[in-house]
């Protein structure tokens, strides 16, 4: 498994390293956006087998890795194993997204959930980690993720992807122990899984809290990065002899920034509503920070895509700790040829 | 038309006069969570003819303030008014919110729209204004409202609600010159008609730009505020020898509240992901607050609702300028005594 790191930019990032130039991926880089990625899907048959198959999960994280030769690679996953190895009935409805047939409604449902053993019960996530490490064969770092306990009880409540957060927020401010009973029993799965995914070949983690930023700053700090913080204590932090760096990424989560940092993890993810040179005065050199493009900007032209590329640079300036990305996930109608574009002008900007 | 207001505490507040308590509104406060609304509702049978019949939007407008006696009365219309006289044609799909049958997309389309004269194109929206000023005969003042010209871009392009904003974004990003067209024709659109509604009988004015906050910094900047502030310079800021208070409300905006300051708008409308503190510090002073309650805090019990009643109202602490809201619209399954719950607290904890 511990064949030799060919390209260490990313890990050497994260720890605010000096860096020959910057390195780049991109979030959702294995998705539809890729031509090559919805044949295989279309193999799978439906997104779920395309997940819990590990040479087809492995197939499409190496397709973006060939195609851009991007600096790390992330397990392709969905970020609702987790409730869905708690037996809540995952399942796809087209065009709606996630759904879960039985949602989380009181204390009781709480109580029931079961306790993950994520090395068993998500066996196929970590055999697709173990793949991934095995054909990725030293190119790049892979990229180990979890959604966070808060954004994960957003769907477990819901039973859906939702506008209003109605139901969720309804158990937070009507039954606010039923909330924190789902929380710590969601950060201790997460930790496990992690943990597991570090065992597996992960060499890096990342936590999405996509939905951290509905929150107000008291229920923020209460109710998600606690949990967060909870995790990065349990977490592995070394494996084959190399800190394992932690990156957390709240969606709109500008404002906190410097609470998150305080949690002792490596790195941020930073969405585009805020200037990396603000967010690196909020942090103050604690941590590395990974962004921001705005998704939106590929739909741009090559004049423009650089022009932004250079911006997003130039904001951060020439500090080590500095790892490119979009301020969320890459879009589907995406054309392929703007993300090289993109690809190219970090590269070509940001070399020293 | 000019009975003399009885009570003036919401305009005295946004003059950052001092005030024996904080007033009180709620956005959306005529809405589905009262059963009296969906009565009406149901009597007009769709959403448009209920905006477009003066009688009925007076109805609805002043049920809210019959039941809670709120500090203020808002027009119950809907944002999408201006696009749909234009002639895109706005319509709703059940429970999908609304559509717009030619959307916007390109620049001859842009070129195309026409120029509103709101006095005659949107006179229904103005003899609702008169109707219901008449109606409330000086029991508290009427808000007068529009969408902002980049949230009523967004609906205009995307041709509904949206996620992603990826189809009025990438006219942003790919064809730039596009999108200031549409933003200029929008804002000289939105000063006209909320100066008709001043004409009509509107006291104060707020401009709501729901979707500023999924922009950038720069770009916030750029296709936003500017816009507002060149609404901000047109508008008639006097009617029956008295000030009309400008609020302008940028959701997810928290960051940007001193630029918005800079307009020289009067009151800023503030969500719950900022404490009122710290917006209170970012604003030095220049203009009013409104907000800023969690409308999910009203799914928790009794107790809960005033403890975060409370929390807002020791935020903001006792300086004059501030005006008691939720952070955007009232949900639909609150339970309306609940709402009264709140009001209550407001009026307890902020009595000088």
């Amino acid at each position: 498994m511990s064949s030799a790191l060919q390209n260490d930019l990313y890990l050497r990032a994260l720890m605010r390293e000096p860096v020959e130039r910057t390195p780049v991926w991109v979030m959702r880089q294995a998705g539809r956006y890729l031509p090559e990625y919805l044949a295989v899907r279309k193999q799978a048959g439906d997104f779920m087998t395309l997940c819990s198959t590990p040479e087809l999960a492995c197939e499409v994280t190496l397709q973006p890795i060939d195609r851009f030769n991007l600096d790390a690679a992330i397990l392709f996953s969905d970020i609702l194993t987790i409730p869905d190895a708690m037996g809540l009935g995952l399942h796809f409805v087209a065009g709606e997204g996630p759904k879960f047939s039985k949602p989380i409604k009181s204390r009781s449902d709480v109580d029931k959930l079961p306790n993950l053993d994520a090395g068993t019960d998500l066996r196929y996530v970590m055999d697709a980690v173990s793949l991934i490490r095995k054909e990725l064969n030293g190119r790049v770092p892979l990229i180990g993720f979890s959604g966070s306990p808060w954004t994960l009880a957003t769907y477990m409540v819901e039973g859906s992807g939702t506008k209003d957060f109605s139901k969720v927020k309804g158990m937070l401010y009507g039954d606010t122990e039923a909330m924190h009973a789902l929380l710590n029993k969601n950060a201790i799965a997460v930790t496990n899984y992690l943990n597991a995914q570090v065992a597996a070949g992960a060499q890096a983690l990342m936590i999405f809290d996509t939905w951290g930023g509905v929150l107000s700053p008291d229920s923020y700090r209460e109710f998600s990065l606690h949990y967060m913080q909870q995790i990065v204590d349990g977490l592995t932090r070394e494996a084959d002899g190399r800190r394992v760096p932690v990156v957390l990424f709240t969606k709109n989560g500008g404002r906190w920034l410097s609470d998150m940092a305080d949690t002792g993890c490596d790195g941020l993810g930073v969405d585009w509503t805020i200037d990396l040179a603000d967010a690196k005065q909020a942090v103050k050199g604690r941590v590395a920070l990974q962004g921001n493009l705005d998704p939106s900007v590929l739909y741009g032209s090559p004049e423009r895509i650089r022009n932004e590329v250079k911006k997003v640079l130039d904001s951060y300036g020439t500090d080590p700790g500095h790892v490119f990305n979009l301020g969320h996930g890459i879009h589907q109608f995406v054309n392929p040829d703007n993300l090289g574009v993109m690809v190219e002008a970090v590269r070509e900007y940001s070399t020293r």
